[in-house]
This record gives C-alpha cells, sequence and structure tokens, in this order.
C-alpha cells in the first residue's frame, strides 16, 4: 500500500483528494494536514464524511510527513510548496504540488506571474504532470507539478492538434468558464451565493495566470512562441470547466484530419472521451470524474477550428489528475481509483 | 455474479440504478429497458456514461428478462409493474420493484391512491423494503416494494421512536422538502429551470400520495391507526431530500432518551448516521450516498420534538435502497457496492 | 418631497431601500452612509446602479443627517441603531429602523435574546411596523421597529385568525425558508455559493432570535402567552421567504371561516393577496414586490390549519415594508412607490 | 394613451412585455392573445401578476385587434407574424414583431435559416429595430422587426467599431452564453432544471439562426461580406446573456480610440453603460433592466479587442427593446417605461 499525506486537506482541491484516496485500493491515508484546523477531525469540517474519514488534522510537520508517508500531495496557495517541498525531497518522498510552485521549466515565467522562486534547483527537474501528454516523464518524476485547471481543459484538445500543425499557433483564442469551486473555499464577496447565482461575467481578463502556464507548454509543442488570448468566465455552478478555443486551420485540414489527430493521439487514454457528431462536451457530464470530453466543429465558412472540451475542475482540474499522476509515479494502471461511475443527473 | 435488468432504465431512479449497479462488484447489468429508447445505445441517452455503460436499451420481454437476470429492477410509472412483476416471479425471478405497486399491505389504501390492483396475491406477499427497518422479512422476499423517498426520509427517524412510545402519534406533523429530480425526467411546466430557480412553494398539501403509504406503516409500528399532516414542498436543487419532523413527546422523556433509542434501533446500520450536538442535517452532506443523516432538537417549552433528516431522494430515497435490497435478499453485506466516499462539494 | 436618508445603504437591505427610494414618486435621496465604503459613490459598489445612484457614501454624522434629511433608515446591524437614533428623535427626524433595536415592547425580551437596551425610553415610544397590522399606530408614530421577514411571513396570515379565535394558540408550528439574501452581504462559509447550492437544512432550530419577536405580537393579540416551535431553514436561493404554518383548529371552524376572517380582516389592504382553491403561495410570484401571498388547507382528519405564506425577505420582509411605514407616517397612500409589476419570471 | 395588444402574451417574452408595458405611463393594454390559453385570466396563468393583470386572454381575431389597439407586439413562434401582420397593417395598425420574421432585409437569408417568406413586400419595408443604431429609421416605420437576443448583445458594442474600420470584419468570433428563458416557456428536455442546473455547454455551435441575422446587419455596415464565427452557450440561470467578441485591431487603434468611438458613438443613448477601466460587464448588473453594459480589453501581445456585453435577454434582448422601439415610433422619449432602477442583487 502507498501511504499518503495530504497537506491542505481542507480546502476544495484538498478534500477532493481525501474523497479520491478514501477509495484508492492502493493508498492508505495516513496524514492530513490544515494550519487552519489542526486538532479536529476530518470530519467535522467536512460532514458529509462523517464515519468515513474521521482521523484528526495535524500541523504540517516535514520530519513526520517524511516518516509516516510514501506520496505528499501539497494542496496548498503557492510560496508555500515552494518552501517545504525541498525537504520532503531530501527525505526521499515523492511529490505531486498541486499549485503553481513546480509547473514552470523557466523561472522567469514563474516569477513574472507569481514571486520570487526559492527552489529553482527543483523546478529544473519538476515534471509537468499532463498526464496525457508528459507521462513517460511523469513516471520517472520525483516531483510532479500538477497542472491547473483551465492550462488542462485548454491543453489536452489542443497539444495534439498543434503538435501535428494542423492549426495555426498565433490565432488561438481561449473562452474558458469555470464553476465556482475553482476561486476555493476562503469566503468571499466574489463567492457570495447571491452574488453569483443569476451572475455570468468574465474576470482577469488576458491577465489570468493561467496564461503563461499553457503559454509554455504549447510553445514548446509547437517549437515556437505561442500568444494566446485568454479570457476565464466565471459560472453560476459549483464544479466543472467548459472551455471554447478558436484557431484557423493550417492548409486544407478538414473533419477527418481533426478526428483522425485526436484519436491517434489519445488511443489508450482512458480518461479522454472523443464526442461523436460534433455533440458539444457538457460539464454536467463529466461531474464528479477524471474524464476530458472533446468535441469540435469546422467552421467551413472562416476555415476556423471550434475546440470545447469539459472536465470537473476539481477531479481532473485538480485532485483527480493528481492521484493519475501518483498512479503513473507507482507504474500503476492510470485508472486505478478513479473508476467510479458518472452520475446521470 | 448477480446477473441484474433494469426495467425503466432511462428514467432517473432507473439511470441512478444502473449507475450504482455499474460498480457493484456482485452485479452485472445484463438487460436495460426503455420503450421510448429501445435500440438505441445507453449512453446516448445519458452521455455521462459514454465508455461506461455502452449497451443498449431494449423492449421489456419477459422470457428473456427472465432467462438473463436472477434480479428485476422495476423503475416504471405506477400500474405497469404490477402487470409484468407477476409472470417474472412466476419465473422464479426476485424483484425489487421502485413503484408504489407493492408498497401497501391493505389493497385498499393503495386503491384509493392509486387504482384497481390487479395482482392483490402478490401484494400480500410483498415486502415493504425499508432496509433498516424490516431486514429480516426483505432477506427472505422474493418481491420488494420499495419504498417512496418521502416516507424514508419520514419513517427512519420516526419508526424507532414511535414504536418506543417516545412520542404521540396523534401529534405528528411532517414539513418535507425534496429537489426536483423526485418529479421524474419527463418534462413539465413544474421541472422547466426558469420555473424552479429562485422558487420556493408547498404542493400537493395535505394530498400527497406518500402520505398513505407513510401511516400505514405508521399505524403497524404505534399498534394503533396514526394520521400524520404531511406537506411536501419543492426546493430549486436537483437532488437531495429533507425532512423536518414535529410531534409532542411522551411523558418526561428527554434528550438523552431520545438519543439513546435511536442510537440502539440503528446500531450496526452503516447508513444511518447521527448527528451530534443538535446539528441539522443537510442534504448536500448525503448528496450521492446511501447515507441518510438524522439529526434532533427538543423545544423545551413545548415538549416538542424536531426530528430532522436528510437523504438523496434518488439514491437512499430510491435507487440505492433498492440495491441495499437486493444485498439482503442476496445474504450480502448491505454496504456492498454502496460505499463511494461522499462529496466534500 | 421627503428628503431621506439611508444609513446602512450597502448591505443588501440597505441597497434594496435605495432601490425602491429612488423609483419613489414623493421622496429624494440626499444621504447614504456606510462606515466602510465612505468616499465612494455607491454605483461602484453596486454596478447594477450605474447612472442610476452616482450619489457618494459618507460616513454617518449625526448632525448633518439631521440637517438634510427628513426621515432615516437604519439598515444598520443590531446595537449600533439603539446608540444613534436617539439623537435623531431629538433632532426632529423620524425614523425607520430595520435592525431588532426597536421591535419589542418587553426590554427584558429584547435583552435576553440580544444585549442591554440603551435606549429603554425610546423602545416605550416604538411602534412595532407591520403595517397592515398596527397601520394606525405606525401612523402617529415618530419611530417603527420595523419587522423581521421571518416575522412578517408568519404574523400576516396568523394574526387575523389569532385574533378571531379560530386557531389554538397553544398548537402553533412554523416551519419557514428563506433565501440566502437574509444572511446578509458579508461573506461568510454559509453563503459561499458551493456551500449552499444544491444544499438544503434547517439551522438555528428553535433557538432563532425571531422566534421571541413574534410570540411577543402573537400574545399581544391572543391575550394571553403564546410559545411557538420555530424552525427557519436555508433555501439555495437569492431572495424569497416561503413559511408553512401549522395550528389546530378551533371549535368547527371551517374553510369558510377561514377564508372570511382572512377576507374581511385584509379588506383594502393591497400588498395582501390571498390565493384562491388551496393554490401554494410560491416565492417567485412575490419576487422584488411587497406582496405577502397567503393560502392555507385544512387537514381535515386531523383538524389542522396549514397555512401558508410567500414574501421576498428583502422587500416585504425588510425595504419595502420600511417604505410602506414611511408612506403610512407621512399619510400617502401606503402603496405609493411600491407597485412596481412582479416579474413574470 | 396608446392602446396597446400582444399576441403570444404567455411565451416569456410577450409576459415580460406585458409586465413592462402594465407600467408604462403612455399605454394602456387592451388585448392579450394565447392561442393555448383563450378565456382564461392573465393572472392564472402567470399569478405573480394576481392583481396587477386580470384582463382575460383571447384568441387572435385581427378585426378585433385593429378595433381595439394602436400597436400590436407580436410575440409569437416565426412564421406565425408574416401570415397575420399584413393584415394589422393594412388595417392601419403599427407592429412590433419579436419574431425573426421581419428582421431581414435579404429574403434569401431568411428563407436559408428559416422557411418561405409569404410577405415579402412586407419585408422590404420593415425596420431592424436595434434602436440606438437604427433610431431614425424606426421613428418613421409602421412595421419594426425585433432583433433577437444574441444579435442585440453583439452589434450594439461591435458596429460603432465596425463602421469607424478599427476591427478587421475578417477576425470576428463571437462567444456568447444565454440564461435558459431565452429557449421559451414550452418544457423540454433541454430546459429541465436537472438537466440545466450545474451544467454549461455550447450548443448550435456555428449554426445558430441568429448567425446570418447578425452578418447581414455587419455586413451593411462593413461595406462588405461579413462572415463571423459565432458559438452561443446555456448558462444555469434564468435570466441574463454575456458576449465576448474577439476581433483584430486594425493598424494602431488603441485603447483610446476604442473608448472615444464607443462614447461618441452612443452619446446621449441612455440604455448603453460603458464600464470604466476595463471592468467585465456582469449580467447580474442589468437583470430586469434596459440596459446593455459594454467593457473591453485589449490584448497587446495579439493586438486583439476583447470586447464584452451584458443584457438581459428578455428585457433588451427581446420585450424591452422593443417597447423601446414603440417609444421611438411614438415619438416618446426612447426611455418612457423602461426606468425601474436595477435590483442590487
Amino acid at each position: 500500500m502507498i501511504r499518503a499525506a495530504v497537506a491542505g486537506a481542507t480546502g476544495y482541491a484538498g478534500a477532493e483528494l481525501v474523497r479520491i484516496l478514501a477509495g484508492h485500493p492502493e493508498v492508505v491515508l495516513t496524514v492530513l494536514t490544515s494550519r487552519q484546523y489542526a486538532g479536529v477531525p476530518f470530519d467535522s469540517i467536512y460532514p458529509a464524511m462523517s464515519r468515513v474519514i474521521t482521523r484528526e488534522l495535524e500541523t504540517f510537520d516535514p520530519d513526520s510527513v517524511c516518516e509516516r508517508a510514501d506520496i505528499v500531495f501539497t494542496a496548498l496557495p503557492h510560496k508555500l510548496p515552494m518552501e517545504i517541498i525541498p525537504g520532503l525531497i531530501e527525505g526521499g518522498r515523492k511529490v505531486v504540488d498541486l499549485s503553481a510552485d513546480f509547473r514552470f521549466r523557466d523561472p522567469a515565467l514563474y516569477e513574472t506571474a507569481y514571486q520570487a522562486h526559492s527552489a529553482r534547483q527543483l523546478l529544473a527537474e519538476s515534471v509537468y504532470g499532463l498526464c496525457e501528454v508528459f507521462a513517460d516523464e511523469i513516471g520517472r518524476a520525483r516531483l510532479v507539478g500538477n497542472p491547473g485547471c483551465y492550462p488542462t481543459s485548454v491543453l489536452l484538445p489542443l497539444v495534439p492538434l498543434l503538435e501535428a500543425g494542423l492549426v495555426d499557433p498565433a490565432t488561438i483564442i481561449v473562452d474558458a468558464k469555470s464553476g465556482v469551486s475553482g476561486a476555493g473555499r476562503a469566503p468571499g464577496l466574489t463567492t457570495h451565493f447571491c452574488e453569483v447565482t443569476e451572475s455570468f461575467k468574465a474576470y482577469k481578463v488576458a491577465a489570468h495566470r493561467h496564461e503563461p502556464e499553457m503559454e509554455e507548454i504549447l510553445s514548446r509543442v509547437a517549437g515556437k512562441s505561442v500568444n494566446i488570448s485568454f479570457v476565464p468566465h466565471l459560472v453560476p455552478m459549483s464544479r466543472g470547466m467548459q472551455t471554447t478555443i478558436y484557431a484557423s486551420l493550417v492548409g486544407d485540414a478538414g473533419e477527418e484530419e481533426i478526428r483522425n489527430c485526436l484519436v491517434q493521439y489519445y488511443e489508450g487514454c482512458r480518461f479522454i472521451r472523443l464526442n461523436q457528431n460534433g455533440r458539444a462536451p457538457d460539464s454536467r457530464d463529466v461531474r464528479g470524474t477524471n474524464y476530458c470530453d472533446i468535441g469540435f466543429v469546422i467552421d467551413g465558412d472562416n476555415r476556423r477550428l471550434i475546440l470545447m472540451s469539459a472536465i470537473d475542475n476539481l477531479v481532473k482540474g485538480a485532485a483527480g489528475q493528481a492521484v493519475q499522476n501518483m498512479n503513473l509515479m507507482w507504474g500503476l494502471s492510470e485508472t486505478v481509483g478513479l473508476t467510479g461511475a458518472p452520475f446521470p443527473v
């Protein structure tokens, strides 16, 4: 059994990790940490988990964690992970970090979007945990930077087509929409029920920190610098993310080339579902699951590809992909612990 | 492995059965029927289930079902089940019926609330499938009438206290609230998004068909005729049911007697969770699970018990309890296939 | 024109006052105060009001307010109003207070539920602003304690029947449900979108501060001490309140007596709408309006009256009733400024 | 007083017309028609309107309507209006048609998107009722084709910039999002609460009938054929529409040029609100009002304009704009009857 610790277990991503790991047949949860709630049983913070997760939350103690866990999932605000992860790696533990701290290869990109990086040596070694794209590197990694939710929803549909040269990298526009849980559990006016319900709006227009994260990967794949236009929007729902991507087709690429490219790239990938007949992916259809549903339509008049994806921001966009990364790091089938059937409604 | 058929697999309760049975380690789904969608793969009706349930829907054929299934779950509108279940029982199959057709012991009660009963002989033999209360009878049954969602949410908290004589049966008032999925998948004005959102109202006030169903069981438990006041309300949410029950306490029964009574009655029952410290059950905490959370407060000024419960109307209130009934009928642990961890959010 | 000040203009009740007063033909808004946002234009806090209310928010200065306003609406947390209102009254101004500070006649009741009262002399003079019930006293008042939302929804349907002796005061049970805006604008975990959506639960069971407020009025009306059981619930919607009240009928009172009693009591009251044919009031039908819809059903088996009401908690339950009180205090028709047509959806 | 008839008064757009016209100081509602509910009082279909609109619904009779109304609003499914409107115009009445039947100048465009047009002569005369853009023509019109909701949300922000040559017409991408009321009142699976809540998806991708409607106007404004990419999405909310538009800037146009262009174009237009400081328009801020909020951000890396708008699909996107058209046709101020203050929450 893999002994797993979740640092930051009471945030939404952390609690979702707890939910998934609790049902993972190869994992035993040994440590749950929380600054705010140390000393309190997990299920008194999440009564839904009553009788299921009764373990007490504790303060993060690096030695104790190294002793009691084989893998540490860090579900903490950025900046904290780069302070504690070096010690965990030195202590011989593997880490999947859900913050932005170890997602970038280029420290300058990170530092422009966030702040000074205090663990650059590890940044060089860390692997970007987009499972279906970087599975081999992840399999050999000690430290994985788990992708952001928006980047996951954008890169999975786009990487194969960009790599195959089917779309023009200079024309990429991403119009993304997220449920409110993406904003985390800390209360604020922007997550107040009365401010969100019956509301739809864009935010951080062309200024979201996930944009450089995507652009670094897209540039790597395209073999040249890629600048996209990225506009996130807030949807009055709890979980779920839908993304619509626009890009000009290259040459005379048509529906068949696009479909074949995606089918071949994702052959054997159980969590990628390519919709038939132009059916648009619906965030409901992936709710509570690790699936990424992909669909596309070609706008013939303009020779533009309209590419769409849907994920659950807390699962494939966070905790589910983190567990999938662990599976890859341990050489398990990528689906272990992630096969709960989707809800019909 | 138990071979299971779901008749009426595309309604919300039927689809939820499919979801649960798909993850049940002792079950193989062999037949899914639908009048409306025969010939179509299940996952083209429920794209969420794409790659998970690809079996084709078929028309209900009794001989074929008897041949290919050990148990049949009938998730059909009332009246249909009583027409087809006699043939299934004759064919040696076990049946859990999710309609009202086999919930009543007294045919006259059924006929007043619904219509003439065409299978009275089976009604006499059928067992009311309230698992925690009638486990022994269910274990020996060929035919189980799966309880309604409202009755489940009312009877589980109330039966032990009524049986113990702690509450006065002449004073019971039930104020219940249900999510919209309780109204089923067939579209109508009452389930139109714009008519439901930002709306809260009572309906079928003191006139809902679940009232005689509860009263028959409560009368049996109390040993005398019990008439309650029952008012259901519609909540702008998809899944979930919360019920607040009011009843006068008998003699000097206090918090300790009430708690002890519930604790003892439900000892060993994994799906009943008794809240601590008067915490009110929240429908969110049981969403997607087979739990029934129970809480209570004593209104000292009036010597009144305020008893509250929360269930997921589609799980403990329908499909989950149906599978729990199957587990009991096959002598399995009641929790098999029903242990998915609750969602934190 | 009446010059009106709103103290606490950026809370939800305050902002709703601003909305209503902005459209009132006899009112000019002259002062809007806010501790948190002094110096900022109102419409930068509420962009919905852009171009409509551009006045700057200011700190509360009693002298300046007395000079510039004829009436002051205090939409502040309790305790603050009793500190500032005496000065306003001395300054010759009229006040409608939306907090609990001036709702009670018996200071002991207030002090048990809230804290020590520092303006008892004014408490003796203040009038409970339940417009349809205490119109005459309100017309002569300098200071009105605007009723709480729950008490409004309970008292309007219940007072006439209790006064007429048609229901037994010892048997009153109130099961009430409120939208989230009732919790105010200050963010917290209990108003976080992800914690509220797909959730239904009771809170402060038999322990809500609105209970003594109702009981004082009910006792006055009944001519003897009345203790009710009161359970509030939280509904995943923004605005709206629905209340279901249970009480035993006295003697052989039937549907006709109940209807006649309500019809006669509310003759000429434009904001009370009595539903026909037992139709249950829906919170949607009064959204954004000052109506209180009332309906009832008699549960014959138990000789129990089931009485239901629906209001918008921010309008008839707060700002709308406050303006109706002002209309009465100035001798205007009670409907002036409150006649916006209801939204169909 | 203008005597107004609403044909199709019980659909959502029709009922919203009734709400607005009921509060219009220059209008008296004289006829409400409904095929389905003829003979029934309007407020028994919309209990929210109880006591406010008690008029009986009637079948559409052209002679009677011509006799009793000066203006007819036709809020009917397309195809019906072109059958009845010629008679109304011949009868000397003015008409605002809310369907697509009289929105196109080119009958071929209409016929490709809808069906054969049976009143081509009137099509030539009808005016496209985008008030702020075509006010003069509307002022002289007998027949106005009221714009679709999506076209309104796209054309208002885009027309001034396209006309000024600031954006490249070959690069326009429109990612639009609508609340569920846009789908109308007729129940169906796509408007079922349980199918919509916690769901976000695109639909009719690059295949929506509003696309040719917009393109005809955009082409007229640009002076050459414009093809856009248009993707509508469904938001789990009742009312509201948010649209994000992407287009490449021409030359070195910057923030100041864009802002100045919009400010000058809409000088004196009370319903257009240009957000400051790049604040993204929120559908909540225009809920229940006739405002169109506009905001923009320039994505400098890509020299792309990101243009955003928010309207209430039932008001500025349907009934409100229809009344604004009537105001223009009668020479009234465009804001009469449309000045209700926005709701803060």
